[in-house]
C-alpha cells in the first residue's frame, strides 16, 4: 500500500530551499523512490532531483549553491514496483513564453488518456507520464489571452480525479486542491514566509504556526508578499477526504482534514473494543502499523498492553539476499517477536488494514510456532474491497483479498481464533461523524467516475 | 552513551559470510561506526571491512565471491565521537608462524598501557589501538611450545577488564569470556551449523537453536566438528555481568545473561510504579529508550498508555545543516509531540537513564511549550554517578551530570515537576534478584580496578 | 575550442546498446560532457543518459540488461564552461500518438529563437534547451496526414543551420545531414547490422566496413532491414563542410568528408613548410595538437623532428586546487618539456589553431626560460576572425585574439621570434583544392545567415 | 611489465601533503594499484591510503584538512594481476616506543622469507606483504640502545636485495637508496623546502630545484631544517642500476641515475639505425612505447618518421565487456592505424622492448591485413631472457618469450620480415658507455643472489 506523494512549498525565505529540504525529510513517509526540489532565483528556475530518499538526493552544495532563491517547492515521490525513472521525479519544470514553470502533483487524475491524446492531437510532446506534465500542458495551451492563474483554473476545469497540486511560475507560489479535496494541503507561517505542505508535521519540524488547510476547490496565490485566495467553479459542495490518510497514511503527530491522527486512530481503537470485544492475556499491535489503534483498544478494554514485536531500528535497506535456507525472512528482518511472551497466551492484535493478507499470514504463522493460544486479529477498517483511482496503491481489485473473500475466508486463510473489521458507522464515527469522506475502497461509490479508457496508462513508455 | 561492540561467528556452513552478515546485521544497534567479516577459506584469510552500517558495508560480491569459506566471524564497532579509523574496524588480521589469525573482541581492557610497553619492549610493533591486537600480539609471544589454545590463555591470564572475544585461528573457531562475564556472548545451533554472538536476537534472524551462554572465564574451541570447552584458570567465582546490557543496550527480543530483554525492562517498570507512584493522566515512553519500562509502569499503576511522541522512522543521517534560526532542531528531527495530547495534561515520562541529562531537557522544555500540567519523570535504573571502564562510553565522569549533582538538583534543571530513580534494590530485583551484576557505575565498586595509567590511551596515534 | 557533439547508431544487432557504447567510446573526442544509449526493444524506447565520461555513464547492467533492443542511437555532448544539465545530455525521447521517438543531434541551427517562438504559440512545451528538441516539435506538428518520414522532412525545411541527426523512430534508424553537409556523418556495414557514425573511427573499432557518407541533403531511412535513401527538397547543390574537422576535431585515424584526417594535416604541415621555411635545430609539436602536421613540416623541410614537450599519460581530471605558489600550474600538469632537449636552440614549433592565444603564450614563456634560442611559430590554418554559428565553440568573436590583432600583434603577444599562419589557398589545397569548405570562421562568408535574434538562446533558463 | 612503486617526500612546507599529492601526480606511471600520504601535524602521523590512482584516492578535505603538518611522505604502488589489497597500500604506519613511523618503499628485496621468519621467532606479527613492514620490524628490534638512524642502518645491513625508501619518523624525514643504487631516488629543493622523489619529472611540476641524486649506500636525514649524509657499511664500490630505468621506465622528461632519459633513448635508436639499417618507406613507433627511440633512429637512418598508429587519448578504464565478435579488441581499442598510411608501405617499426610478444603479434597481424607490405622490427634492447628481482615484474622466466626462443623463432611468431634487438654493447654505449648498471635481465648477472627460498612469498595470504 503506498501513498502517492508528498508537497512542500516556501515562499519568502532565504533559506527557502533548505526548509525545503526539512519540510521532505519530515514528509518522507508519504515517498521513497526519489525527490526534488525546484527554486526560483530571480530571473530563472533552479532545480535539483534524484532517485532515493531525501537524505541521499541532495547534499550541502546543493542546498547552499545550486539552489539559490526565496522561493521552493518540493516533492516526494512513491516507489512503485515495477522499473523506476528519474524522469518522472517531480518537480515538473519547463520554459514558456516568458513564464518559468515549476509544478508538483499528490494525487491520481482519472481522465489521463483522454487529455492526453487530445493534448497530442494539439501538438504536445510528453516527456513523463506525470500528470503534473498534463496539468502544464493544459495551462499553456490556455495562456493566450488568459493569466497564469486563469490558465491553471481552466486546467482545472479540464482534469477529472484527486490532486494536491503546487507550482512555481516565476516569483509566483500557486497552491490548488482538487474540488473533492481528495489529498491534504495545508498552509502556515514562518514569521514573514509561506509554507504550504502535506501535512502538518512538516510545519512543526520547521517551527511554522498552522494557519488552516488550503480547502477543497480552492487556488492560493502568494506573490509579493500577499496570499490571495480564489475558488475553482467546479467547487463540490461536499469534500471527499480520503479516508485513508486517517486510517494509515498521514504522521500519527500530523492534523489532516482538520483530524489529529493520533487521537482519530486511538478513536477508532476504542471502537473496535467496542464493537469486537476478546477475552486475552494482552493486546498489542503489529509495528508500527496498528500502535495508536491498539492505544486505544487498551484503554476501553482494560486489557494489558504489550508491544511484544520487536522492531529492528537498524534495518534500512540491504541488497543481500538470503540464503535459500531462510524461510520467511522478509517477515524476521523487520520484526522479532519476544519469544516468552507469546508462549501460551491468549492475544488480541490491531492491525490498521489487510491488503493482500499475505504478511500478515506470515506473522501470525510465526507466533504460532512460538506457542501463543489463541490469536484475534482486530482491523481498525472494514475490507477494502474496490480499487482507489485517486492516488492509493492497492493495485489491481484482483490483489484485494476481502474483494473476493467473505471475512470468515480471510480468518481462516491467516489462521485466526477470531477476526474482526471495523464497521464502516464505527469509522466514520472515530473520525468525527461528518459524511465528507470518499468511501470507494469499502463501499465501491466513487465520487468521479474513471474515464471508460482508465488504467491504458503508459507507465511503461519509457524505461531508464 | 555508546556500546562497545557486537560479535558474530559462524562453524561449518557454505554461506557462513552471508550468516555472519545477517548476524551483524541484528547486531547493529551495538555498533553503527564499522564493521567487518573474516573468513577462512580452506588456505587463507579472507576479509572485508569498512566504516559504516552493515548495509552499507557489504555488497553481494563481497558475501558470494570475497569471502568464500564454511567458517566466519563478523564484527561491528561503536562510533567514537573523534577520528574513526578503517585501521580499527575489526577483525584485526594477521599470520603468524603458519597460523593465519582473524580476532574480534567486545568489552574494554584496563590495563593496555603496561601491555603495550612491555610488548613493545620485546619488539612488537603495534598497527591499531585495539584491544583486539593486544590479544594477538600476547599470543603470538607464547605460540613457542604452545597450542594456539594454550597460548590464548596465557594472553587472557595477562589481560585484565572485560573481553568476548570471537577468534578464527586457520579451520578453528574460538570463542573465550573474560571470568566476570561483564559482556554477553552465547551459543547457537544451526542444523550442523554452530552460531557464536553477542545476542540471541541474532540467532532468531539465522532461525538457530539457543543452546547456552559462554561461561564467564571459558573458553569454546570449535573444530572438527566438535565443540570442546576450557576453563581459564583465573575464572572467577561470581559472575559481574553488565547490568546496563539489560536496562539499555541489548535488544529488547534477545535474552542476555539468561535473562529476556523485555520482561526484565517492564519489571524495571513496575518496581518504579511500585516506589514512586504518581497521580496523572497518562503514562508514555520517550521512544524508544523507555518503552518497555513504560508498559511495565502502566500494568503496574493502571494509568493509561499513551506514546504520544512520535519518531520518525525516515530519519537516516542527514548531513545538512539546519539554518540558523532552527533552534533544537535535532530534538524536533527525531521526535515530534502530538500536540493535542500534551496540552492541560499530566504526564509521567519513562526513561532508561540519564547521562548529562540535556537532550531530555530540550524534550521537557519542548513539552511545556505545548501546554503540559505537570511533568514527572521516572527513570528505570539509580543515578549513574561512576564511569565504566569496561566497555560502555559515558565518557568522563564530569560529564554525568548524576555524579556531580543531586537529584532534587537534576529535577530542577531539567524542569520537571518530580524526577524519581529506580533504588538500585527495585533494580536488582527487576533483574531477578541475584549477586551477579556489575553495578560500579552505580555504587563505584570495580570489580577489576584499573591500573594507574588507564586513560592515557593511544586513541589519537594515527588519524587518516 | 569544442566540437558539439558526436552521434553513433545501431541497426540489426543483438548488441546494439554494447555497440553503440564502443562507437561514442571511439567518438569521446567530439563530446566530454554527457552521453546517453536509446534502444527500440520492440515495444518501447529505453534510455540511460549521464553527465561524464562514455565509461564513467554507463555500466554493465545497463548494457546487458535495461538496453535491450537491436536497434540503438548514441550520442555524447561538448563540455560548456557554465551550467551543465544532465536535462540536456541526449538523446532526446518523447512518445506521441503511438510513436516513440528518440533524437541524437550534431551541429548548431540558428534560427532557434524564432522556431521556438512559433513554436511555444502554438502550445508547444519545451523541457530542454537542445535543438534536438526542436526537430521532434516541428515533426509532431506536422505527423498529421503525414508520414514520420515526411513529418521530418518538413521539419528540415523549416531549420536552418549545421544539422546531422539520428533518430529512433519505433523499430526504425533515420540519418539525416543538412543541406550543407556541415558536420560529418557516414554509413558502415557489420554483417547484416548497419552503423551509423560522425567518423569512422567508430567504424574501425567495431571492425564495421565503410560504405560511403550519408550526403548532405540526404535522409536515409533503415527499417525491415532495408536501406532507403531520399532528398530533401532544400538541397544545395554545393556542400558546406566544416574545414576545422580536418584541421583539429576529427581524430587522425578517421575518413572525413571523403578525406584522410592524418594525411590531410601532414598536406598542411608540408604546405606550411612551403610558405614559411625557417633555419632552426628541430621542429616539434605540440601535443597533441599539432603533431600530424609537424610530420608533414619535417619531411618537407628536412629539419630534424622532435617531440620534447612530454604529455603526462595519466592526467586525468584532478580537482585538487594547486598551491598559491604553483604559478602557470595547469601548463605544466599537461606538458613538460625536456629541458636538456630545450636549451640553446632554434625551435619550429607546429600548432593546428591559435583562438585566445593565452596557453600557448604560457607555453612559450616557459620554453624561454629553460634557454631556448628561437621559437618560430608555424600555424596550420589561416587567422581564426569569425565566429562560428553551426557547432564550434570559439565563443565569442571578442575572444578570437586574431579578430582583432594583426599576425605582427599576436607574435608579439605569445613572445615569438617568428610566427605564421598557413595561407586559406594552402589550406584548401592541402584538403584537395576543391570548392565544398564552410570557411566562414577564417573569412566571414557565411553559408546559412543567423536570424536577427540569434544569441538570445536560453541557455540558463534551467540550472540544476 | 610493471614497475614496483613511486616515492615522494616534502620537507618543511606547509603545504606538504598538497606538494606530495602533485607529485605523485607526477609519478604516476610508476604505480596505478593504490596511493597514499602520510604527514607528520607536530604530535602524530596523519594518514589517507585508497586503491585506485592518485586522482581517484584524494580529494581536497583529505588535503586542506585531514593530512595536516608541514612534512609528508606519499607513495604510488603498481597494479598486480591478482587481488589487490588495501592494507599493503603505502606508507606502512605505526607507533613504537614514543616514534611515529610511516615508511614507503620502491623495489624488491631478496631474502623476505628468512628475514619474516627470523622476525616472527622473536614474536614479530606482521599485517602486510611489504617489504616496508620488514624494515619497520627490523628497525623496531634494534632500537634499544640506539638512535633510529642506526637503528635504520642495521635494518639496512640485514636486508639484500633493491630498495630506494623514505621514512617519516616524528619530524624527520629519512631516505635511503640500497648499496647498489638499483632504484633511482633523487633530491630537490623548493624555496626552503626539500623534497625528495623517485625522477625529477615531480621535480619539475613542483617547480623544485634539482639537487643531486641520493647515492648509491646513502642515508640523508632532514630535521630542524638541515640535510645530513650518511653511507651505510654495505656500500658497494660499483653501482647497479636498473638499465631498464632508461629503456623504458622512468618519464621521458625525468633525469634518473644523472641520465635524460629522452636523450638517452634517442640514443638507443640512433644505434639501431647503425646496427640494423632497412630500406624502408617510412619509420613509425608504437605509441606510447617506442616514439623517442624512433625520433633517434628517423634522425641517423634519414627515413621518414610518421606517427601512423593513433592512440586513443580518451581510453580510461572501461568495464564494458566487447561483445563475442569482436576479436583482438583489446588491440584496437588502445590503437587504431591509419589504413590509408599503410597500404602497399615498406615499414620500420620500433619498439622499447618484448616481453611475451603476443600483443605485438596482435598488431603486426593488423596491419599485415591492412595491406602492409614489409614489416621490420627494431627493438631497443637486447632480448630480455632472465627475470628481474629487484622489482620489475616481467613475471616468471616462463613468460618471457627471448628465455627460451631464438630471435628468428620469435620473428616468424609475431609474424615480421625482419626482427632485431639492439646489442648490449650498443645498449651500453647509448646509456653512456660506464659499467655501471644491473643487466641481470638480459645476461643472468645477477649483483644480489636470491636467498634459496627467494619465491616462496606471501603473496596471497590475506585477500580482502
Amino acid at each position: 500500500m503506498k501513498e502517492s506523494c508528498g508537497l512542500i512549498g516556501i515562499y519568502n525565505n532565504k533559506e527557502a530551499a533548505r526548509l525545503a529540504y526539512f519540510g521532505l525529510y519530515a514528509l518522507q513517509h508519504r515517498g521513497q523512490e526519489g525527490a526534488g526540489i525546484a527554486t526560483w532565483d530571480g530571473k530563472k528556475i533552479r532545480e535539483h532531483r534524484g532517485m532515493g530518499l531525501v537524505a541521499e538526493v541532495f547534499n550541502e552544495r546543493h542546498l547552499s549553491i545550486e539552489l539559490k532563491g526565496d522561493i521552493a517547492i518540493g516533492h516526494v515521490r512513491y516507489s512503485t514496483t515495477g522499473a523506476s525513472l528519474l524522469r518522472n521525479v517531480q518537480p515538473f519544470i519547463t520554459y514558456f513564453k516568458g513564464l518559468h514553470l515549476a509544478v508538483g502533483h499528490n494525487g491520481n487524475l482519472v481522465n489521463t488518456v483522454e487529455l492526453r491524446r487530445e493534448l497530442e492531437s494539439k501538438g504536445a510532446l510528453f516527456q513523463t507520464t506525470t500528470d503534473s506534465e498534463i496539468f502544464v500542458h493544459l495551462a499553456a495551451h490556455n495562456l493566450t489571452g488568459h493569466t497564469i492563474e486563469e490558465a491553471l483554473s481552466i486546467a482545472c476545469s479540464k482534469v477529472k480525479g484527486a490532486y494536491s497540486l503546487l507550482a512555481l511560475v516565476n516569483d509566483k507560489l500557486i497552491a490548488i486542491r482538487d474540488p473533492y479535496g481528495f489529498r491534504p494541503l495545508v498552509i502556515g507561517r514562518l514569521g514573514t514566509s509561506y509554507v504550504i505542505s502535506s501535512e502538518t508535521c512538516a510545519l512543526d519540524l520547521l517551527e511554522a504556526e498552522y494557519i488552516r488547510e488550503v480547502e477543497p476547490g480552492e487556488m492560493i496565490v502568494i506573490d509579493k508578499g500577499n496570499l490571495r485566495s480564489y475558488f475553482l467553479e467546479n467547487r463540490q459542495e461536499k469534500r471527499r477526504c480520503c479516508i485513508f490518510e486517517l486510517i494509515y497514511f498521514a504522521r500519527p503527530d500530523s492534523t489532516v482534514f482538520g483530524k489529529n491522527i493520533y487521537i482519530t486512530r486511538k478513536a477508532m481503537g476504542m471502537a473496535l473494543a467496542e464493537e469486537a470485544p476478546v477475552d486475552a492475556d494482552f493486546c498489542m499491535p503489529f509495528p508500527d502499523s496498528g500502535v495508536y489503534a491498539a492505544v486505544g483498544y487498551v484503554q476501553r478494554s482494560g486489557i494489558p498492553f504489550e508491544t511484544a514485536m520487536i522492531r529492528n531500528h537498524y534495518v534500512g535497506r540491504t541488497f543481500i539476499q538470503p540464503s535459500q535456507d531462510m524461510r520467511d525472512f522478509g517477515v524476521r528482518m523487520k520484526l522479532n517477536p519476544v519469544k516468552d511472551m507469546i508462549k501460551d497466551k491468549r492475544i488480541v492484535i490491531i492491525e490498521d488494514s489487510i491488503v493482500r493478507g499475505t504478511t500478515i499470514r506470515s506473522r501470525i504463522k510465526k507466533l504460532r510456532e512460538l506457542g501463543a493460544r489463541e490469536l484475534h486479529l482486530r482491523v481498525s477498517c472494514p475490507p477494502i474491497k474496490f480499487p482507489c483511482f485517486y492516488g492509493i496503491d492497492f493495485s489491481s481489485k484482483g490483489e484485494l483479498i476481502a474483494a473476493n473473500h467473505t471475512v470468515k475466508d480471510i480468518e481462516r486463510f491467516i489462521g485466526l481464533d477470531s477476526l474482526y473489521y471495523l464497521s464502516l458507522d464505527g469509522l466514520i464515527k472515530a473520525c468525527g461523524g461528518e459524511d465528507n469522506f470518499c468511501l470507494a475502497c469499502f463501499n465501491g461509490d466513487y465520487p468521479v467516475v474513471p474515464s471508460k479508457e482508465y488504467g491504458k496508462l503508459f507507465f511503461d513508455i519509457f524505461v531508464g
